[in-house]
């Protein structure tokens, strides 16, 4: 279970990232949708490396291949297995890395935990895996395309450099630059900071936001699988995310009750509120409001730069910076994170529907 | 599975504020552990309303009833079942809310969902529910005892009121002062500042950390049950919570990967690191450093002033403030934090003993 | 998750024979269902011991007490807590049995496993368990009430005396006799012969057939939560159980696929099947026509004659016989694979309604 | 998860007959396990169609590819993806059956829960998805092999040919006759028996007997996860499974409590029982005794005659028999008896790893 997510559509996935291949199988996964192969595809082309000059300069081609659960164009009810080919795998590039602990990295936890590791890249625990969840949260946007529900995730925060009320936002903006912030001036700050930390070897954190206009209302099963709840469990899932939070989150502790409240009123003879502190979910459920959350990134672990560490019998050694890595990560995070929206907001769709006869 | 929290270990829970009793099921507790019935007791009354003048003066007695799962004092492996009663209830103080929606609570949400709601006191939505979760953290606090961990919640913000890196900590006051932070000076100054905000029928939100000390190695299953992605998960079910971080969290942000990289050292001769921005916990999986990470809680939704809210049949309506209720919720949030903390260190500590023969 | 039934709606149990009280929670019950506590208790006393001469004088009141989830007669969705006290508990009975291992029981094993058991009358292994069934199994009842569900078990084997093709069946029998067989004439042997077999102080096995009538159509997710297995799954839970099988069953086997296949054909212009050696289920989905299926009982172990055994020490030791308990076990499985069957039947409504957006 | 078995360790599945490929996923399989891929594909040899006279003649070369979670030969602790190609698919062989139900077949059920289906060849309800079972079952062989377990099938009865007391076992002799049956003398006349219904175009059922040598102590976790109900559940999965049954079975019912009983004695300075009617499991828990038990076949539902039937729009059709397949479904459903059983075995011997701290 450790490599599932979902509920009633379950994602399962496999692969590391210097292997043969990686690939998952989606179940549950409702029949009778149409399934678009182009549009998954131009999901997973958002998402892979080499897209602009602030990302890694890696190739991966990324070319998603499904091999079951879809017959005549439309998904049958039964599991959609797919498969991603691990076209550009230079194994030989980490044989170095066999009896060492970068810095940050999950290979000292790997080995502890389970007594050997596939040293290659990261194995495991490579961002690579990430490439599965696209195509899991493809397949659910095309499955939530009939509600109307719409995903926005965009960069609000870069190192030092965060939007904050005076910045307007214009989500038609967040695909034209390569930073994905959706203010265009910001945007172009962003950029430059990033090609300056890259040129000094180094890297920087930032913050995506993702902001879900017109949701399904009704998701969410408290106590224990509140819409909310479930959205953290999926954001922290991603490859070094440190927090999350939603609505009014870590700002609103200072707030006031009086200020904070969520006044109800009606908004076209719809039940509504008038600020939405609440970030669209109250009391672990989808009120109709646009939710919102954040999810925080740290620098990437991988730097250019040389650093000390252990081998794994406890001798010092020094790590010398090579390979191809981003130097801020929230840029390709922005597609994975409206991804595992995606696919999040799909299972709490279809479990809602077991709450009445 | 809604209302369950846990993998091998389980807790199922029910009960309303308002109703008989609350109550739950812990199945999957290691079998052959004593089980100190008194020190449970102890933690319930940590959680339970009224031991200070700054949190609600309801009275409720929360004495705990196990019915199962325990024979001569050991758990047995059975599940064990318990049962709280609900013995300071009063429904009657509710009937003004069966048609209301009270700003911010769960109320419109709930009755949208399942057609109906139990409209006494919240409900299931009720924070009562937490004391099910303290008892289940009791009982996980007395089979981690034996490994030696060590569970320390907090406040480090009530409102603007911030603890940083200039302010010393001493957990040995937590438990001295009613706000349960750990720098003297600043509870003092946390404790007037919920005073006054009580005082103009105000709320206000807070921060809670967690950090544990000497937690086992090797917690935590990537790539979807990380263990901080299921602690964010289960702080995230808390009433009120809005946010969750782990490690450097939200500020490591802005840091650059040279300087937030955690550096792997000797330490009387085991591997461990020189910093700590990965709070305990690498690539999903505890490290042996301490485990950290924060909780935001919002303002407290019930208020002591009117409020202009929307009844069940699109009326505007005006609700006056009454009942007893927190001015601020993290002094009482503290053992559920440190609840919930040991039930999902439990789990992971007996799932990890499967991924090996 | 070991004492936990069913995927959307759930079952969680605990309790001993002879501890406080057993009980358990049902998580994801649809909402808005009308909640007939007499029907509940009427379904109780079905089961419960001391009903005629033939079933086990022991006294149990089985008075259920529903303590959450109910609101103005209605279900809310919130999770329904219910308890059982064990009025008649006489713990003292059972110290003999603290340091022997009792055949074909579960001392042993339970023992083994766990380090150490709750000795008193069985403990967890006690069919006392199974009142907690009876409860979840009267709810869901109650829930399928609406699709005209129609759910009949009856005895059709004790010990060599069966029914067969030859014996017309009349379910309107089956509560009018203490066997629980739906063949007046037969019932009247199975009776006297379990009065033979008791006054011998001996037991005898039996068979319990379900057959649902007007069941819903489409229940099942293949492959791996096929109706049958599910079933199948359920019934093998029942203390005493030893095989199920359906349909055409263990007798279909010496069939030849001609005469075993269902042919198609329409009744009332809705496609059935002529004859129904599937038992309702093919592909592992119920396709309209009646469920039906069959259980296994052994002869109940505890006997009233002198046993050779083994205690803890390995030292031979002489059990004898005393207590109070059933010579057969069928009469009262009937409501309990009644039960179960409505349980599974409703969790397999709720988990396909989810199968299409 | 209507796609995957087990708890600790889970098989997840994809695939149609006649799709591109077959495979699945194996998570939570203990790292640091030597994986023999020549044992892997030997096992998939034994279930593969084409081996003997009595089965179909059909070719699949079930060339079984793992693509992860292997590294320098052992598991890793991450999960195992692996792939089947089809090489053998003849879609167009299928195209008659798009809009017409085959009697006892799943094409109506799936049509009907799912709006749709894969007409080609059964799609998902094929028992091709069996080779998935048979690489877990192989890799589950592996992990247990330390363990000293042995796992034996056989045919016990094809049509009315039975094997009863009077007849000896060998199990040596199983995989030397195209039955796999433990006794000679019958296997020759099972084979015989085969043919004939193979000449008439016919097809027959029979019973599969698994007896397990050596099986790890204490496993099963009551009461609803009893080990005799999980082997139930999985082996009620495989198509065409009509009824299971262990121990003394629906035999047992016409036994009587004093013959029934196992009495406890010692064996070599350890705790065992004379007889063994109990099937190796006690209480839901394994004993120590071999673990036995069976599982019924229905006669093939494929005929080389003709069929009346029912098509989509309600109009009766002729279905004509053509195509590869069984005439009897047992000697090819040993090896994947033989492959659940390992499986469940191995989840169980994990899971019960977590019962004590």
């Amino acid at each position: 279970m450790a490599n599932q997510l979902g509920k009633i559509v379950t994602l399962t996935t496999f692969g590391e990232s210097h292997g043969e291949a990686i690939g998952g199988i989606v179940d549950g996964f409702p029949a009778d949708v149409e399934v678009d192969l182009a549009f998954i595809q131009a999901e997973m082309d958002r998402r892979k490396p080499g897209q602009s000059s602030i990302v890694t300069q890696r190739k991966e081609n990324d070319c998603i291949k499904i091999l079951s659960g879809i017959f005549e164009g439309k998904s049958t009810g039964s599991p959609i297995g797919f498969r991603i080919e691990n076209s550009n795998s230079k194994p030989k590039d980490y044989g170095h890395l066999a009896n060492t602990f970068r810095p940050s990295h999950a290979d000292f936890t790997y080995t502890q935990k389970y007594g050997l590791r596939d040293y290659r890249g990261g194995g495991r625990s490579s961002a690579r895996e990430t490439a599965n969840w696209v195509v899991a949260g493809a397949l659910a946007k095309l499955a939530l395309k009939s509600l109307g529900v719409k995903i926005f995730a965009h960069v609000t925060q870069v190192g030092h450099l965060k939007l904050d009320a005076g910045n307007d936002l214009d989500f038609s903006e967040i695909e034209k630059n390569p930073v994905r912030c959706a203010n265009k001036a910001m945007a172009i700050q962003m950029e430059n900071y990033i090609k300056l930390i890259r040129s000094e070897g180094d890297t920087v954190g930032g913050v995506v936001e993702c902001v879900v206009q017109n949701p399904p209302i009704n998701l969410g099963e408290p106590v224990f699988d509140k819409l909310h709840a479930a959205l953290g469990h999926a954001m922290l899932s991603i490859n070094a995310a440190k927090g999350f939070d939603y609505g009014s989150g870590f700002t609103g502790v200072a707030m006031r009750g009086t200020e904070h409240n969520d006044e109800f009123t009606l908004k076209n003879k719809v039940i509504g509120t008038k600020t939405n502190y609440s970030g669209g979910i109250q009391g672990g459920i989808s009120n109709g409001e646009n939710i919102n959350f954040r999810v925080a990134f740290k620098p990437v672990a991988t730097i250019m730069q040389n650093q000390n560490s252990i081998d794994s019998k406890g001798k010092e050694v020094v790590l010398k910076g090579k390979g191809r890595h981003d130097p801020c990560v929230v840029p390709r995070a922005v597609p994975i994170v409206e991804a595992l929206t995606a696919f999040v907001l799909l299972d709490f769709y279809l479990l809602n529907k077991t709450c009445k006869m």
